[in-house]
C-alpha cells in the first residue's frame, strides 16, 4: 500500500493539519513522514486525504489457474516463478479447503473448481510479453507437478478464472452457522521459508477438525489462515487461539513478521514485542509520545503506554 | 533508494542499538521505522548495517541513445515514454552542454558525441520484450523529432553507449581551472511540469555565461544543474547562487520538491521550510527532539532546533 501513496493530509492530536509531502515521484526533503503515517493505524493522526499514484493501463491482461497435488508443490512453483523473475501482476495461492469453500458457497456456479491446491496468476503488459510470460509460467508450473493449466482468452474468461479468488472471503463467510465467526489472520516470512511454514501450519490447522483454509499473496511471502469457529464454545475458542499463536510464533522463528498486511490492532501487541524487541518498540513509543502526548489518537492500538 | 532497503541496524543517540524491521518483503507490524531512518541524513541515528533487496538478473539488457533539436523535444519524448508505460530500466537526459563536456573531457575518446540534447535508455527483460521495447521507444522518439537513434547490439556497445552518461560528472570536474568548483544541485517536479522547468531553468543558466549543464533522471521528474564557477569571485558566486535559488523556487511553485535525491544538508534548510511549511517541519522537529534530545546526531543538518 505505502508504495502507492504520494502524500497524506493528517489531523494531528493537537488539531494541527499537515500535509506529509508534495506531489513529485521522488523527494529527499526532510523526514519521510509519508511512510511513517501510512500503516500507523490512526495512532499518530487522522488521515483526511490521500493522493495516490496512477499507473498506466497495460495494453493486455490475462489470468491463469493451475492445480497441484500438494500445497508444497504449489508453493515451490510460486518460488520458482519469483526466482526466475517472470513479471506477473499478481500470484495467489488457495488450498483445497478454500477451493471447496468456493464450490460450496455457489457464488461462481455453475462452474465447479477442482478441490486441490491452486495457484492464480494475473498478467499485464504488451500482447507479446503477456503471451511470453504465460508460456514461461506454464513451463514452470508443469515442472512442479502442476496440471489443469487454464488461461483466459478474453475478458469474460479472465473474470471467470479470477472469480474463485475474488469470492473466497464471501464464500467462507456464507458458510457460518448460527453463532459462528471467521478468525482471519496473516503472517509473512522470507520467501525461502514459505513452503515450510505453509505446510506445517496447514497440517496443524487441518487437525483442528474445523473448516479452516489457507489463502495467500504468495509473491510477497504473505498468507492468511481463515478458521470458522464458535466463540461461545470455550474449547473451540481455545484451540483456535492456540493454533493461530503457533502460526505467528513459527513465522517469527523463521525471521518473519507477525502480520504482513492486517496490522497489529489490539490482537497482536504481544507479537509485535516479540518481533521487534523492547528497544525498537521503545522508539515507536517515543514517537507516539512526542506526537500524541495525551494518547487520544486510537488509544490502545499497536502498543500500551507508557 | 528506500524501496531497496529491507532493514537497518541503527545506533541511537543514547547508545541503544536497534533493528528497524525483519526480513520479509512485506510487514505491517508497527511504525515504519525503516522508512523513517532511510534519508534522515544521520540526524536520528547512525546506520551501521543495511539489508538490501536482491533483484533477479534479467535475461537480456540493452542501451539506446537518441538526440533531439531542443531540450523540450527530449523532455516531451521522455514524457510520452512514461505515459505510454513502456517498461524501461533507466531513462536519462543530458543537454548539449553536458554532451560537449564529455567530448572535451576525452574520457570516451575516440568516440565523439553529437553536441545536442540527448536521451539515454536502459532496457532489461527477456530477449523478446527488450526487442519490443526498443522498437516502441524508437517510434516515440522519432515522433518527437528524435534522430541519430542508436541501440547496442552487444555488451561492448552497451558500455560504449552508456559511457557518456557514466563519465558526465567526472568530465565536468576535469574541466575546472585553478580555484573553480562545481555547484551541483537537484530538484524534482510532477512529471507534467518537467519540460517547462527544464526549458526555463536552462535558459537562465545559459545566460550566466559560465559552463553550466543539465542532466536528469527524467523518468522520476528529477534533474540536476551543474555549474562551474569561481567561489573567490564574489560576483560569480552571487549570480550562481541566485540562479540555483530561482530553480528551487520554480520547482516549489510547480508543486515540486527542493531536492529529489541530494537531500537538505546545510544548504537547503530554508527551502525545506518553504516546501513543507512550519507545521510539517514542526512534526519533523518533534521526532528529532524525541529521539535525540541533546541534538548530538549530525547536528545542524535538515533543521535548526528548537
Amino acid at each position: 500500500m505505502k508504495d502507492w501513496v504520494i502524500n497524506l493530509t493528517v489531523v494531528l492530536a493537537d488539531g494541527t493539519v499537515i500535509k506529509t509531502r508534495r506531489r513529485p515521484r521522488k523527494s529527499s526533503a526532510g523526514y519521510n513522514l509519508n511512510g511513517l503515517f501510512v500503516g500507523s493505524e490512526g495512532t499518530l493522526g487522522l488521515v483526511t486525504e490521500a493522493t495516490l499514484k496512477l499507473a498506466v493501463v497495460p495494453e493486455e491482461f490475462s489470468v491463469a489457474v493451475v492445480t497441484f497435488p500438494t500445497i508444497r508443490d504449489a508453493a515451490s512453483a510460486a518460488a520458482e516463478v519469483m526466482q526466475t523473475g517472470v513479471p506477473i501482476a499478481a500470484m495467489e495461492i488457495m488450498d483445497e479447503v478454500q477451493m471447496k469453500v468456493v464450490n460450496l458457497g455457489g457464488a461462481t456456479a455453475p462452474r465447479l473448481w477442482k478441490e486441490m491446491p491452486t495457484l492464480f496468476f494475473k498478467f499485464a503488459g504488451t500482447k507479446a510479453s503477456v503471451k511470453e510470460n504465460i508460456a514461461r509460467v506454464q513451463a514452470i508450473t508443469k515442472n512442479n507437478k502442476g496440471s489443469n493449466f487454464e488461461f483466459a482468452k478474453d475478458l469474460r474468461e479472465q473474470k471467470l478464472l479470477w472469480s474463485a479468488r475474488k469470492e473466497s472471503l464471501w464464500s467462507m463467510l456464507s458458510l457460518r452457522k448460527e453463532g459462528e465467526e471467521v478468525w482471519s489472520t496473516d503472517v509473512a516470512v522470507p520467501f525461502s521459508r514459505l513452503a515450510d511454514i505453509i505446510e506445517v501450519s496447514k497440517k496443524e490447522m487441518d487437525d483442528l477438525g474445523l473448516f479452516a483454509s489457507i489463502l495467500g499473496h504468495i509473491g510477497d511471502g504473505n498468507f492468511h489462515e481463515s478458521i470458522i469457529y464458535n466463540r461461545t464454545k470455550k474449547e473451540e475458542l481455545d484451540k483456535v487461539e492456540k493454533c493461530v499463536k503457533n502460526m505467528v510464533k513459527r513465522a517469527l522463528d523463521m525471521e518473519g513478521t507477525c502480520t504482513g498486511e492486517h496490522s497489529i490492532g489490539w490482537g497482536k501487541k504481544d507479537s509485535l514485542l516479540l518481533e521487534v524487541g523492547p528497544d525498537t518498540l521503545g522508539v515507536m513509543k517515543q514517537i507516539k509520545a512526542a506526537l500524541d502526548p495525551l494518547w487520544i489518537m486510537n488509544p490502545g492500538k499497536i502498543m500500551d503506554l507508557p
